[in-house]
């Protein structure tokens, strides 16, 4: 891990972009964060649409995270932003673009082609990552993952045991397999679902929430499409995550 | 309205017992209310259980919302307590039981004979304990409904303009006739639903939540049976009041 640049932001939050092999990340720390005072550590899942473009709601989310005392950090996923293309990647996007554009139903076929190569590939990587960030000293445990690719926060929370709580957004297209997996997710869940989102199949999501074996889960429903999360709604995960990791 | 008694609990929440007519109440307020600062109020709805049997967790809620500045007030609902038993209500709820005993589906006709008629008499009686508590120097606006039975609520939400925001409880069998009636529900709302409460269908409360005319509405769903809401669920509803009615 190798920080390439580092940014004092407003409130005395810290931003370190870094590397990891040939990945970028960022890492956002608190002004509270120090070797003797070890804070601990959110991991911010995001959509593929590169960190760059994604880079002011990271800071918003970092920002709201470091006031509660955590630290954040994120790394861009495979095929996304300054990475390489990939191919098959952009061409089950395309796939699922004329589709959708069509008005013709998802296919499995199209949504695995999607989703289950990602979540193969990128989640090792968030493993990886996690090891370089434990190893600094300012960083502590425990570790929260929040948002993103909800298939690769449901794989991460069954194979990665530092992971203790999960803030999840039912927001995306989910392979089937991925409901058997949900149901090996003990951690706490924190799930928020807009309740008419566009691009997102309801009654798939409830029952997503349904599979996941966590003892405790909570929906958070809230109008408004995919992008209309309500303030309040951030209000509330950042409860949740106070509550499991403090 | 008459007080007929007065005490002084911690944190100076002052409950005092009431009659409207022949109807029970209690008000409580916090130390804060006065005439020179009327608080707003959370009428505090809950089951037919009578106000002497859920007076525990009626405290319980006043003491919270007393913290943020809320005044509460609640009355005994027709048939219940102290009130002169309601035989069409009675022989209502053996039928349901005896259906649920049965494990038989529980008709629309059960529900329509056990809730319709309540709705129809305790919503006018909640809006007379409105206008006399309102009357009161130390008690100002706006006004919150909050639990108890969900089609009540919705009823009270529907033809009451004096109520700003409700919490509902998506816990009680809800009557085909409040469906249409939730159309025309409009204020804010925060709705709680407890995934696995054994008297609940939890399809009809997804349907109730989606029926609702509302353009903020949150659904708050949490794990366990009917009374096994979690603290932090009381947490998340007390801030919603808070967004609302301050």
């Amino acid at each position: 891990m190798h920080f390439t640049s580092e940014q004092s932001l407003d409130d005395g939050l810290l931003e370190r972009e870094f590397t990891l092999g040939e990945i970028p990340g960022i890492l956002w720390t608190p002004a509270s964060a120090s070797a003797s005072a070890p804070v601990p550590l959110i991991l911010l899942g995001h959509p593929p649409l590169g960190l760059r473009r994604m880079h002011p709601r990271l800071v918003d989310r970092a920002r709201r995270s470091a006031a509660d005392g955590f630290a954040t950090a994120t790394i861009e996923l495979p095929g996304s932003g300054d990475r390489p293309r990939w191919p098959a990647i952009d061409q089950a996007r395309a796939e699922l673009r004329r589709a959708m554009e069509a008005g013709e139903p998802v296919s499995d076929e199209i949504v695995d082609a999607l989703v289950l190569p990602l979540v193969d590939k990128a989640v090792p990587e968030w493993q990886a990552a996690l090891d370089a960030l434990l190893a600094l000293p300012e960083i502590g445990g425990p570790v929260g993952y929040s948002g993103g690719i909800i298939s690769i926060g449901i794989r991460l929370a069954v194979v990665e045991q530092r992971i203790a709580a999960a803030g999840l957004f039912a927001g995306s297209l989910v392979p089937r397999a991925m409901f058997e997996e949900a149901r090996q997710v003990t951690v706490p869940l924190h799930v928020l679902l807009q309740w008419d989102d566009e691009g997102n199949d309801r009654q798939a999501a409830l029952d997503l929430f349904d599979a996941f074996g966590s003892k405790e889960k909570s929906l958070h429903a809230n109008m408004g499409g995919h992008t209309g999360v309500p303030q309040f709604a951030g209000d509330t995960a950042a409860q949740f995550f106070t509550r499991h990791l403090k």
